[in-house]
C-alpha cells in the first residue's frame, strides 16, 4: 500500500496514437467467406470483379410488342400498322417461334427480347384486332430493350476493397447470383476486468464491491464499431495474476483491452507486466487528457495491450479518443463512424483545466430550431450521467474554457443517438414519473429524457435553453409560466420504529442534510438551527440520506411522503408545490405534452388514482 | 396475357400510411429477456428501476486518509496533526478495525469508507512518519466521499421504456448487476419473391432468368432497421400458387412483403388472392409516386402484407418511404433512423414529372467546402446505380423541378452512409481502374468511388463540381488542367475466326453501335458512314456490345484492346489518351492522388508492367 503511483511524462493523445499504431499491425489480413444474408455492414476484402453480364439477355423493359422497326416505320396515329401476333413470351420465358416478316410477339417487362425482332412498341400505341395489333407510332432500333451486359459486363469491376456492405451494395452482389462474399476477418478484442471490488453480474454483491461496468459498455462499444468482443473475466490485483492472465491470452486476439486497475496501485503492476513481457512492452504510460490520464498503451510479442482507467467516464473517453479508432482501423472501417459529428451551440460557460486535452461529456438537445449542447448534469464519476450524455465536446490543451452561444463540434458517441424530442429537467418526483410514463404511452414515437437535478437547477437549465419544461418544487407561489402543478405532502422521513411524532421528538435524533441551493436544504433550514446532532452530515439526494438511515448511520432527514420506502417512516410538515414549467419552443412533441397535461383531465385523476 | 392490368385511383403516400397502419398493428407486445452481451441497439421492453443503490457503499473518491474531520479542524501547512494509521484497505475490502480517537485508516479510490470516520484527507496534503500521518489540511464531513446511493437510489427509474439501447445504457444496467434486459421482440418479416424469371442466388441462371435481387436487398435493409427477415422463396406467376403460399404463411409473420410481380399480369393476381383471403383484404392499390407506382397494401386476417414492384429502384424506393418506416414502427424504434437526413446543394436542374411524388437517387460527395447531391448516372433501371446512390432527393407532387444551387434535404439510405473522400467520374479504362487499386492499398482509409459514364460525362460532371477528378478520353490533345494520362490503343473488336485485318474487311460484316455524345461514337464515326450493316443498332456499352458479338448477333464493333474479352480478336487502329483532370478542391485526399499519380514513376510502371 505505500508505494504509489508515478506517472512519466504525459503524453498528447494524437502522438500517442502514432507511438502506438508504428509499433503495432493495423490491419488484418484474414478474410472469411459470408453468407450474403450475414454480410450486411462488414467490409470486403478483395476487389469484385463480375462473373456475369446482367442483364444477361436483351430485355423488355415495358409492356408491349416485340417487332422490326423497318416494319412499323410509317406507322402513325391514323395510319395503323398491322401485324401478325405469333406468340407472347412472359419474364422469365424463352420464345422459341421463328421471326417471319410482317409479324410480332406480345412481351412484357422483364421477357427477354424474341430474337428476329429488333424494338419493342408500347402496348398504349397499339390495339388488338383478332389475331393482329395495329400499331400508331414507329420505334426506333433497340428502343425499350436493356441490351445484355449494359448494366454490368461480365469482368467489370463491381465493389472496390474495403466497401462497407451496404443492402445496396448487397443487391449488387445478389444481381451476380453470388451466396457468399469475402470480408475481413472481423477483429478479435478480449477484454478483462481488473481490481479486487469488481465482480461479475448476476453475482451476489458482497461488502465493499461493486458490479463490472466497463466490461459491458467496452464490449458494446467494440461490437458497434466492427469488432468481435470476448469477455476474459475479471484478475484480481497482483502481478503474479495479471502475469498470468495476460501471457496465457497473448497471440490469440488483436487486441486486449484490460480496463479498472490503471489509477491506484494496480496500474503499478499491469505495467510493470507488460514491461516485463516485453518485445516491445511499454509504448504509452499516461495521457496529456481529462478523463483518462492513467491510460496504458502497450503490446507484447505481438498483441497489443490497452489499459483502460477503471472509472467508466474515463474509460469511455479513452475508448472514443484512441480505441475505437484503432478496431476500426483494424476493421477496414473508416477511423471515425460517418455521423461521428455534430455542431451544436454551447449555452454555459465550460471551464477545463490548463495541460490537458478535456474531453466533456455533454447532452443534445434540438428546441427553438437550434441544436444545443450543454454538460450532462451529475458530473462525470456518476454512471448515470455517462447514460445521459449523447457526446463529448472537446477543449484542447491550452484553452481555458469555451464560451456559450457559440457553435462547436460535438463528437456523437454513437452512430445511433437520437435526439430527444422532450427533454425535461428539474426536481425528480415520483407522481411526475408517472405521468410521463402515461405520455410516453400515448405517445410512443417521442423520445423524453427527464434529468433529475434539483428545482434551482430545473429553472437555470430551463433559462439557458437546455430543456423544453422544467420540474420545480415551491413552499409559496407555482412559478410563472406554470402549465400544471400539483401538491405534495413534506416533512420528516425516518426509521421505522423510532416513534417520531413531532419535530421536537425528531431533533433528539441523527440527522443528514443536503447541500445549499436545493429545495430540500432549503426547507430543512425553514424548521432547523445548525446546532441539530448531523446537520453538517450533507448528502446529495434523498435517497443517499434513507440508505444511510437504514444503516443506522443516521436517524432522520427532511423529503416527501411518498420518497419514503420500506423500513421508513413519515412525519408530515407541509404541503409543496410541485410545477412543470414550459419554454416558448412550439415543436409538436412540445405542444402535445402541453395538451396531455392540460387536457386529459389530470387533476382529478391524480386526486383518485394517483395517490397524493 | 389478354387482361392488363388497370390501377386504381392513385394514392398519395402519406395518405396510404394512413390508411395501412389504420386497419393493422403498429405495435408488438410481445418482449423476451436477452442477455447483456446481446442487447445492443435492442428496444427496452418496460420502464427500468433499479434493484439496488449505486454505489452500494460510501465510496472513497482519492487516495487518502479516512479522517474524522473534528480531529483535524486546525491542520494547517505549517502546523500539521499526527493520527496514527492504524490499517489500510483497498478496493474490494472491507475494513474491520475499529475508529479509535486519534487514528485514520489508510484508503484507494474506491474503497468503501471504514465505519466511524466522516471523510477523507488526499494523499497529497499528508506526509508519513513512522506509524503515523501527519496532516496539513483539514476536511469537512462527507468530503471525497460518494455517498452510497447518490448515483442510483434503489427503485429508482433508471431506463424509460422503448430506449433503444446504446453501450452507456447498457453500462448503467450492468451497474445494477443485471445479467439480462427484457426487451421488445423484433418485428418477423417474411419475405417473398415472385415472377417466372426470378431464380436463387447459386442457382444456374437458365435463358430468360434473372437472380433474386430483391430479396437481398430487402433483408438488409430489414435488418438494418431493427426486424429479423425470413426468406420465404419464390413464388411462381399463379393465382394458385400466390393464394397457397401467401395462406401458409398468414398469422406466421409481423409482415409479409412480397416483390417482384406486381407490374406486369402478375400484380392483378396479387391483388386479388389479397382481395379473395379478405379480412379486410385490400387496402391501397397504386401510390402516387415515381418510382413505385404499383405497390399494393393489404392486411389479410391480422397480417399486414405489402407488394413492391419488381424493378430494384421502385422496390427501394416503396422500403424507404413505407414499409421500414412500418418496420421501424413496429420495432419500437423512431420513424426515420437518428441521422436519415442531410442538408446538400443540388448542382443540377433535376425535372419531375407531374402529378406524382418522386424520390430520385443521388450521389452526395463533399467538395471546396460543400455537400454536393446529384442525380446518379445511369438512370434508376440499372441495379449499378442502385449502388452508387447515397440518398434520395424528394421533390413533391406538383413541383416540376428542382433548382441547381439550392440547397435541399436529402433523405439518406442508411444510417452508415459514409461520403466517399474521392469521387471520379467518366471514362472507365481498365489500366486506370488499377491504378486506383494501387492507390487504395496505398491509402486504405480514402474511399474512393469510380463512376463510370462517358468522357463527356466526366467532363460536365467535373464543370458541375459533382466529381473531385475526371477521366477523359481524347485523340487530340490532352484537356487542360490534366494530372496525368497516357495512350491506349483503339481500334476494331471482332468475333474470333472472322478474320478481319482491315476496316474494309470489317465493314462487310454486321456492327454495333454506340450512343451519340461518346468517344466511341465520335471515334466511329470517323472511321465509318451510315451505310454500313447494324450502324442504327445502338447499345450503351463495349460490354453489351461485346455480349451481342459473341451470341451471333453482330460481327463488330469498336473499342479498345484491352477490353478484349475471350472469344474476341483486335485490330488495331489508331492511340487515344486517356486523361486524368481534377478540380482545385484541396482536400487531403484529393492531394493525395495528385501526389501519388505525378510522384510515383507510373509513366514507366505503364511502360514495364502495365503494357498499355
Amino acid at each position: 500500500m505505500s508505494e504509489r503511483k508515478v506517472f512519466r511524462s504525459l503524453i498528447d493523445p494524437e502522438e500517442a496514437w502514432k507511438i502506438f499504431t508504428s509499433q503495432i499491425k493495423t490491419n488484418i489480413a484474414e478474410t472469411e467467406a459470408v453468407g450474403i444474408y450475414n454480410a450486411l455492414n462488414r467490409v470486403l476484402a478483395d476487389d469484385l470483379f463480375s462473373p456475369i453480364s446482367v442483364p444477361p439477355f436483351d430485355r423488355v423493359l415495358m409492356d408491349g410488342y416485340a417487332v422490326n422497326s423497318k416494319e412499323i416505320e410509317t406507322a402513325m396515329e391514323n395510319n395503323g400498322i398491322r401485324l401478325k401476333v405469333i406468340g407472347g413470351i412472359k419474364a422469365g420465358h424463352v420464345f422459341d417461334g421463328v421471326a417471319l416478316p410482317g409479324t410480332c410477339v406480345e412481351v412484357s417487362t422483364g421477357s427477354p427480347m424474341p430474337l428476329g425482332y429488333d424494338s419493342v412498341v408500347m402496348v398504349e400505341y397499339t390495339e388488338v384486332k383478332g389475331d393482329e395489333v395495329e400499331i400508331y407510332r414507329p420505334t426506333s432500333p433497340s428502343e425499350n430493350i436493356m441490351s445484355a451486359g449494359s448494366d454490368i459486363r461480365r469482368g467489370q469491376l463491381i465493389l472496390r476493397a474495403r466497401t462497407t456492405l451496404t443492402p445496396r451494395d448487397l443487391a449488387i452482389v445478389a444481381s451476380l447470383g453470388m451466396e457468399t462474399v469475402t470480408v475481413l476477418r472481423k477483429p478479435k478484442i478480449g477484454v478483462f476486468s481488473s481490481g479486487d471490488e469488481v465482480v461479475e453480474l448476476g453475482a451476489e454483491l458482497g461488502p465493499g464491491k461493486i458490479y463490472d461496468i466497463n466490461a459491458t459498455m467496452i464490449q458494446a462499444s467494440v461490437l458497434e464499431n466492427g469488432g468481435d468482443p470476448y469477455y476474459l473475466g475479471i484478475i484480481p490485483d497482483t502481478y503474479e495474476e495479471i502475469n498470468s492472465h495476460l501471457s496465457e491470452v497473448l497471440g490469440k486476439y488483436d487486441l486486449i483491452i484490460i480496463s479498472g486497475g490503471t489509477s491506484a496501485g494496480m496500474g503499478d503492476m499491469l505495467y510493470k507486466v507488460i514491461e516485463d513481457i516485453g518485445n516491445p512492452g511499454l509504448l504509452v504510460h499516461g495521457l496529456k487528457v481529462k478523463p483518462g490520464k492513467p491510460t496504458i498503451l502497450g503490446s507484447c510479442n505481438g498483441t497489443p495491450i490497452i489499459g483502460l482507467p477503471g472509472n467508466p467516464a474515463s474509460a469511455l473517453s479513452i475508448m472514443h479518443l484512441l480505441v475505437l479508432r484503432y478496431i476500426r482501423t483494424l476493421a477496414g472501417l473508416a477511423p471515425l463512424p460517418p455521423d461521428a459529428e455534430v455542431s451544436a451551440i454551447v449555452k454555459q460557460k465550460i471551464r477545463s483545466p490548463p495541460g490537458r486535452h478535456e474531453f466533456k461529456p455533454v447532452n443534445l438537445i434540438r428546441i427553438n430550431g437550434e441544436t444545443v449542447a450543454f454538460p450532462v448534469p451529475g458530473g462525470s464519476g456518476a454512471i448515470t450521467s455517462i447514460g445521459l450524455a449523447d457526446g463529448f465536446v472537446q477543449i484542447p490543451e491550452g484553452v481555458a474554457f469555451i464560451s456559450p452561444g457559440e457553435e462547436y463540434s460535438i463528437r456523437l458517441l454513437s452512430s445511433k443517438i437520437h435526439l430527444v424530442d422532450l427533454q425535461i429537467i428539474g426536481e425528480y418526483d415520483v407522481l411526475f414519473n408517472r405521468i410521463l410514463q402515461e405520455f410516453t404511452h400515448m405517445y410512443p414515437i417521442y423520445r423524453v429524457r427527464f434529468v433529475s437535478t434539483s428545482s434551482a437547477g430545473g429553472k437555470a437549465s430551463l433559462k439557458r435553453g437546455e430543456c423544453h419544461f422544467a420540474t420545480i418544487a415551491s413552499f409559496d407561489n407555482p412559478p410563472d409560466s406554470v402549465i400544471f402543478g400539483y401538491k405534495r405532502s413534506f416533512g420528516i422521513l425516518f426509521r421505522e420504529g423510532l416513534g417520531i411524532s413531532t419535530l421536537q421528538d425528531a431533533v433528539r435524533y441523527r440527522m443528514i442534510n443536503y447541500p445549499l441551493g436545493t429545495s430540500l436544504r432549503a426547507m430543512t433550514d425553514s424548521y432547523l438551527t445548525p446546532d441539530v446532532d448531523g446537520y453538517n452530515n450533507i448528502t446529495k439526494t434523498v435517497y443517499s440520506a434513507l440508505e444511510l438511515i437504514l444503516q443506522n448511520r443516521a436517524d432522520f432527514c427532511f423529503g416527501l411522503e411518498r420518497d419514503a420506502i420500506e423500513g421508513i417512516e413519515f412525519l408530515p410538515l407541509d404541503k409543496q408545490i410541485f410545477s412543470i414549467v414550459s419554454t416558448d419552443d412550439s415543436s409538436e412533441p412540445v405542444l402535445a405534452f402541453k395538451d396531455f397535461l392540460t387536457n386529459y383531465d389530470l387533476p382529478s385523476r391524480i386526486e383518485r388514482g394517483y395517490h397524493i
